[in-house]
């Protein structure tokens, strides 16, 4: 049952040979959704063999293009792939008016309906409530409207004790009764209580995708103990100025929040693409906050099922 | 003296992990042109370190995504970097509409002028004159309309004559004179024909681009001759009958455009992704025409000066 997130492009406005701009596919117990979409996002999936048949939402923080310029070639191969299934786009208003005439041209009709789901990012609210994860939103600070995003498995199946299984005899049916908490009434009359079959399973995990921002300390209640926490860093900490001047986060600051919200990992990333040394990135957030990684394009951080 | 023309993506629609969508970058003696801008060029460009500043005239053939899909965040990319010089575009109609909505989010204004110049495709015409060089338009035959695009060198210079120059001692002012055509007139009042000077220059060079277009024997007429042709070949001619229905050409089509036009050299490109051995194109095009060349991402092809 995974829960993993791949970032497809770690570098801000300008990409590089080797970052492309934020894009992240994150997979939850293989339900995938894609967070942020910038150029070149489609051929990042070619390049690390992203499936996209079980993407069905999409994610898009804000309206600065090196969030959403791919998307319009993402859509397309959707299109001419054949797509039939719907497709989800939660986003901060007018992303639709955006994408559309591009992909439309001619009277080109799309094999698959689109379905924009436009928020107010200044909210923090729940977007997406399915029986096995919840989606919210993150309101953060920059020069335009922008919304993170968190992801939240719900609460997990309880897990088995196998001796008491056998002990017992029982069957499948019963087995996924007492993973769900019942108790179990046997065929000679005794009810068995669900504690003396199974104990809590794992906490639900979660992951927060916080891009574009500036140090933002009120988000900090909303992520409060996730996992896994991607925020953005586009300068480290020596270039301070340009951060507050362009409403971005420096590497420091990113693990200052980090450490507040008592996150289980930290992700760097959009960094700029001034800097040749990335590790420098991590080295400067370990300071505050030691499980701070700035990550390549292509990296897959997981958070284990137990 | 150069003129050459390097591949910055050579797929159709679909992008893989090593072949991007259409765009070339061709430069006449340091004189750079984009033509077409598929999604990821400039990544390309990074990887590839083609330089931008001597860019100022974009072509783009016709309006489906994979031709045009780039422009946004190139553009976008060019206004981070604080460009100042006019930039020229030139397509058939339609393209600044869809190009500009996505780039002036939010009031954004870019640092440089952008130029739309917009033509009809179905005519042969002069679009760009420059003292070097000329570029026309390439009536093509596809789904929508479509421009291919022919770049001609002017006349080039005269070739002096060394020990010519040496026994008349010229100047340097005489030998520019010269090299143009010029009669020179000695101090001692000997006027020193032309001929007895030079020999004539090297014959301009051409390069022409079509794509997309179907088998279109109309426009050998108008790139009779040309150093170097690229033409499109979407498919295998065991496919004709998807390159009939699309209006795409086959790598034989190709070749037998190249073969009537009677050019030096035919690049093929634009390959559909559902073939994994592109060298099939190159086999099957030398049957009809023996310097049949199918390109990888990132390759340059020369017109030698001389």
């Amino acid at each position: 049952m995974r829960f993993q997130v791949q970032l497809l492009g770690t570098n801000a406005a300008l990409p590089t040979a080797r970052r492309f701009c934020t894009s992240q596919i994150l997979n939850i117990q293989e339900h995938l959704f894609m967070i942020d979409c910038g150029e070149g996002t489609q051929i990042r999936m070619e390049q690390f063999k992203v499936k996209r048949a079980k993407l069905n939402h999409i994610f898009i923080s804000h309206l600065h293009g090196d969030h959403f310029f791919g998307l319009w070639g993402y859509l397309t191969s959707l299109n001419l792939n054949g797509r039939k299934k719907k497709l989800s786009i939660y986003s901060p208003p007018g992303l639709k008016e955006l994408i559309l005439p591009p992909l439309t041209i001619e009277g080109t009709q799309l094999s698959y309906p689109i379905e924009f789901i436009e928020h107010d990012p200044s909210q923090h609210q729940l977007l997406l409530d399915h029986p096995k994860f919840q989606v919210y939103s993150i309101p953060l600070q920059h020069r335009i409207p922008a919304s993170g995003y968190l992801f939240k498995e719900k609460k997990r199946e309880r897990n088995i004790i196998g001796e008491q299984i056998t002990w017992y005899q029982l069957e499948v049916d019963q087995i996924i009764k007492a993973k769900a908490g019942e108790d179990i009434l046997l065929e000679d009359g005794r009810l068995i209580p669900n504690e003396e079959l199974t104990i809590p399973g794992p906490p639900p995990r979660s992951y927060a995708f916080c891009s574009d921002t500036r140090y933002h300390p009120a988000i900090c209640s909303i992520i409060k103990g996730v996992d896994l926490l991607y925020h953005e860093s586009t300068f480290l900490h020596e270039d301070i100025a340009k951060a507050e001047k362009t409403m971005h986060s420096t590497a420091q600051e990113a693990a200052q929040i980090a450490h507040q919200a008592a996150v289980g990992k930290l992700l760097l990333g959009h960094f700029s693409a001034r800097y040749e040394d990335i590790s420098l990135f991590e080295k400067e957030a370990r300071l505050s906050f030691p499980s701070s990684y700035a990550p390549a394009d292509g990296d897959i951080f997981e958070i284990p099922y137990n």
